[in-house]
């Protein structure tokens, strides 16, 4: 199973928890960007995000997500959810997150989110600083490919 | 209907959808304190809380929260929410929840929140302004009864 | 505004409620897939999913979604979630769902879902059923374009 | 800590997750119920209560629950959440939840809630079969104290 994340510099292990599910007793659709963001938030943890925005004024706004339903998450059971930073560019990243399921060993969803720089100051879109692109460097190293 | 909402100043209207119910097929009963939250949320707008909070720094806590569950609720329905203040005290007061069904036109629950004034600058339990409590007998008059 | 959900011929009304915003003080970006789902599950309440289901073993399993955020949505505002069927094939069929903002009269968020049919007698993908087909039809048809 | 948490047989520990605080950057009030149920399921698991509907038709129905709020929660922070039954009666037993903060070291919050016996198959409310009693009897003896 460890394989299915060796290349995510980050990963959560969260708890499926019975509430989750819904009517059709599976994980609901929209819990799946819940366990997404439980990872990307622990990523910009370690980016010091919430330092940039600090120092700089700038921060990063979530401006589409999507999500690939492989199989479909029950409990009991245990995930894994993976993230890392697949594409950089002058104003804006794609960052991809993959959910493992202990039970079934399996992939049960993948996802690509697109994040653009903001400027809270003068209210704009914003160059990421330089030094939040070399620490998203910094991060990816540490996967283990 | 109305007869069972009679009482309560602040009523809101939602629609239950089909996400918030859980495996057993009704909606699920953390989702009755977020119908519970939205109401006592208009009723605090109309109170005023945000501004108190601005002029005094003073706000409201919720100290604690129940509910009894009486029909359970499905989709599709509408409910109505009332909220009322049954109780005000030195640094406290107490709200009143209660959730009609469209569809049973009967109470599907009811319960009771308690709030205590707190201090965001001393950070510490504090006496709820006079206005405030003026602003809370003044909507408590406009209910039907 | 009527005339941004023009082509949907399905649209469901929603409160923002005060509880669907996160620490940033916006609404959750899980919460937009419920507002999705609300007006999916209206579609196929329409389009008789659930007697489909009943009579020919075949339902539908979402496959996967996305969501474009345009503007922040905030408590108070109302939404109206639209969805209609923009592609049929075999076995499967794309709805596009709008959110639009009563209080900024704009649209708000944006996502495509892919729905497979599948066959849960025979647990595998099946053909979509032709009266399905139709009744899709009909109900496009009702749309204001 | 785990004093704390010494006469309960049963205890769960989740993460708080970043999307389960609201606006005021604290976990929302509904979640904590949430986190009861993720403790309460695990018990019934362990009592048995699905097999117990199967064999004999009756389950169990929430009928009320209550929360004290001691310390808001926020994000990083992993709680445990204990689970015990308090009182048992011949149609009905009160469970009492506790979430412990490992941040903090302290108590949260705590509620209990109260849950019938229900027949199924007669559709009303009914006695508590003798083996599910004997089986909390049982779970609740595992308990440290």
């Amino acid at each position: 199973m460890d394989d299915l994340l060796k290349d995510f510099p980050v990963v959560v292990e969260l708890p499926v928890v019975w509430g989750e599910m819904d009517a059709r007793q599976h994980v609901n659709n929209a819990v799946y960007f819940r366990y997404f963001e439980s990872a990307r938030t622990l990523y910009f943890e370690k980016l010091g995000v919430w330092k940039m925005i600090g120092d700089t004024g700038v921060g990063v706004i979530l401006a589409s997500i999507n999500c690939r339903f492989r199989i479909p998450l029950t409990f009991p059971d245990k995930i894994s959810v993976g993230v890392r930073v697949i594409n950089i560019q002058e104003d804006r990243f794609t960052v991809e997150h993959r959910i493992v399921s202990h039970h079934h060993q399996k992939i049960a969803a993948e996802g690509d989110g697109l994040l653009v720089a903001y400027d809270y100051n003068a209210l704009k879109k914003a160059a990421l600083p330089d030094a939040f692109r070399q620490r998203i460097q910094e991060l990816e190293n540490t996967s283990q490919h």
